[in-house]
């Protein structure tokens, strides 16, 4: 856990698109985008996790719909888990999944 | 609807304290800042919908765990449903819920 | 709250169907189906809170997905919060809402 | 995909406890059961996907919060993804995270 870690996102966006295809080219141009912020993340099936510092994480969650647009949907739902704790006391990534993918 | 309304945001703040009490009081610090900018919101049992322009919503969905900290917990969690149609297209509280409530 | 509010549970349902005439069609089908069941419900912009117990919340929170799909859509996502507390302590609609609608 | 497969969910589940080493004591527990089930499982930092039929993953998704109280908490909250295609479609996890995870 480095010093800005005050804060994890978990996110899932969802473009109004018609094929599962689309939705997967879409889904992953958002995830290229997320890898390219350096920030450690976590791809799930359902969602994807970050850690880091509270005001990079939200200008990020803010980023990916615009990143989703731009790909080729012309709407875009995203489902957003925020725990946000300016002292510390998030729990990381590491902490929550590594146990469980040895 | 007005020009901007390019987005809905709907918000569960979930402060870190420990009585319902507590949690009561932070939550209408929340709603309160939520009023106070004068965009269309609808409160609900668990999250608070507004609508309005992406930008502003998304300031807004950053702001709400401020208040949160703010009003007295060390540590809050959120979960927020987004949608993004830059051209229009988003459903208003309106046409959502008027016909429920009448 | 009567003696059996052990639980609460709300619930957005999206049917993938092209057209918001279509989604808002099959959606007014599901809350139709919620008011039918009796229990103290609300209906929201993005999710419609229902209280009750558990064990019955839980069924309707099934079912909910396939009156979905009986009303005409071929695949069905749902986002569900649950609150459950066997010994009492789920906060109500009443307490959670009234005041913000005066 | 076996032939059963017609829904997928993805489950956290929130016990109301005071420290972080009972939180994830409970939601262990709740891992457990749902490695107990058998069924294709992926634990992320934020919720655990599980896929089968849709009956199944109804009835599991219920009991993970009695295993949250039966492990020792007075209330557990629970937030929930639904996915469901009687006639198929569902994405699968294998289909949305192997190739991120390589």
């Amino acid at each position: 856990m480095n010093r800005q870690m005050n804060a994890s996102v978990a996110i899932q966006v969802l473009p109004h698109v018609d094929s599962d295809k689309e939705v997967i080219r879409i889904v992953d141009e958002v995830i290229d985008y997320i890898k390219s912020t350096g920030l450690k993340y976590y791809v799930g099936p359902c969602e994807t996790a970050i850690e880091g510092e509270y005001e990079e994480l939200m200008e990020i969650v803010k980023n990916c719909q615009y990143i989703a647009v731009k790909a080729g949907c012309p709407k875009v739902a995203a489902y957003v888990k925020i725990t946000f704790a300016p002292e510390g006391g998030v729990l990381t990534i590491d902490q929550k999944v590594t146990k469980h993918h040895l």
